[in-house]
C-alpha cells in the first residue's frame, strides 16, 4: 500500500512529462526539428555547470541547479512565451501564475511551497542566484541560435535592440561572456539576420 | 576576441545538443513518441528534487544533480543502450569510455577532468550519491512504462527477474519507494506484460 506522500510524489512527476511536448521557437542546433522545454532546461543544467566560472560573483550552484530544472514546469499549462512577443508577455505572468497552483499543488504540501518558491525566486530574478540562472537562460538559445544559422531571429523579425535587450542579464552576471554576446550579434546583424532597426510590424508585435 | 577556455566551452555545450537526438526504448507517458536521453536527464533531476527525502541516508544533492545531468553525454558517441541488451552491455563500458575522452575533451582540461569524474562516478554506482542518482535513472523509466501501459517492457519481451535486478539500486537508496516498485511490477506481471519466465529468446538476447 504506497502513502499518500508517495502518490501525489508520482503524480506530480507523471504530470512533468508534458513538459517533453511543449515547444519552443528554437531548433536543435543541426535544425533537423524545434526544441522542447525539457530538453532545452536539461542544456541549461549543463550550461551553468559549465559557465560558472564566469560568474562575477560566486553562488550557490546547488540553489542555481534548483532554479533551472523547475523553471519552465509551468509552460505545461502556460505554454512557452516567445521572448520576443510583447503582447504574450503582458499576460504571461497571469497565466503562469494559474499554472504554478495546479501543478506545484499536485505535490505534498510542504514540497509544493518549496517547489513554488523555487520558481518564484528564479522569476523574480533578484537574488544572485536567480540572476545567474536567467542570464544561462539567455546564452544557451543564442548559442542555439548562432550555431544553427539565425535560427528564431531570423524567423521572427526581431532586431537587434530587441536582442541586446533580452541579453542584458548575461552583462551583469557572466562578464566575461558578454563580448561573444555582442560578437555573436554583430555578426548576425551584418548579415541581416537580426534587423537593425524595429519595422511597423515588430513594433506592434514585439 | 575570445579565448580559448570560452570557446572550448562553448564547443562543448554545441556538441552537448546532439544528446537530444539520442532516443532511448521508453516512450513519453501519451506514447506519441519516444523519449531522448536529454529530456529523461532533466526528468531525473527533477525526480531526485522529489524523492530525495525517501533517502535511507542523507547526501550531497548538488552532487546528486551534476552526477545526473552528465551522466548520458556519452551517448552522443556510444547510443544508449537498452537497460535489457546482455550483448549490448558486454561492450558498453569500453564504447563509453572512448566517448568519454572525446566529449569531455572538448573542454578546458581541468574542467575536462572535473566532468570526466562526475561520469565515473556515477557509472562505479559506489558513493551515496552515485548509488542514489542511479536509484532515481531507475525509478523514472519505471514510472514512464507504468504509466504508459507496459512501454518497454512488453515490447521488449523482459522478466519479471530482469526487472527485479535492474531495480535492485531502488532497494537500498529508497526503501520506502521499493513497495510501489514490487506493486507495479507484480501488476504488470499478473497480466503477462511482464513475463514471468525467461523464453530461450529472452535468455539469448536479454
Amino acid at each position: 500500500m504506497i502513502d499518500d506522500r508517495l502518490g501525489r510524489q508520482v503524480a506530480f512527476l507523471i504530470e512533468a512529462d508534458k513538459l517533453k511536448a511543449v515547444m519552443r521557437r528554437t531548433t536543435l542546433v543541426d535544425r533537423s526539428r524545434g526544441e522542447n522545454s525539457a530538453e532545452h532546461s536539461w542544456h541549461l543544467l549543463l550550461a551553468a555547470m559549465v559557465l560558472r566560472d564566469h560568474l562575477a560573483t560566486p553562488c550557490d550552484l546547488l540553489r542555481v541547479l534548483e532554479l533551472l530544472v523547475v523553471h519552465d514546469l509551468v509552460e505545461i499549462d502556460a505554454g512557452d512565451t516567445f521572448a520576443y512577443d510583447r503582447s504574450a508577455h503582458a499576460t504571461k505572468a497571469a497565466r503562469e501564475t494559474v499554472a504554478a497552483d495546479r501543478i506545484f499543488g499536485l505535490l505534498p504540501p510542504e514540497q509544493a511551497g518549496r517547489f513554488r518558491a523555487l520558481w518564484e525566486e528564479f522569476e523574480a530574478a533578484e537574488s544572485i542566484e536567480a540572476r545567474f540562472a536567467n542570464a544561462v537562460d539567455r546564452v544557451q538559445p543564442l548559442l542555439q541560435n548562432a550555431f544553427s544559422g539565425g535560427g528564431s531571429w531570423s524567423t521572427h523579425n526581431v532586431t537587434r535592440a530587441q536582442v541586446l535587450a533580452r541579453m542584458a542579464p548575461i552583462e551583469g552576471s557572466l562578464p566575461t561572456v558578454w563580448p561573444l554576446v555582442l560578437e555573436i550579434v554583430d555578426a548576425f546583424s551584418a548579415v541581416g539576420m537580426i534587423r537593425a532597426e524595429a519595422t511597423e510590424e515588430t513594433e506592434r508585435t514585439g
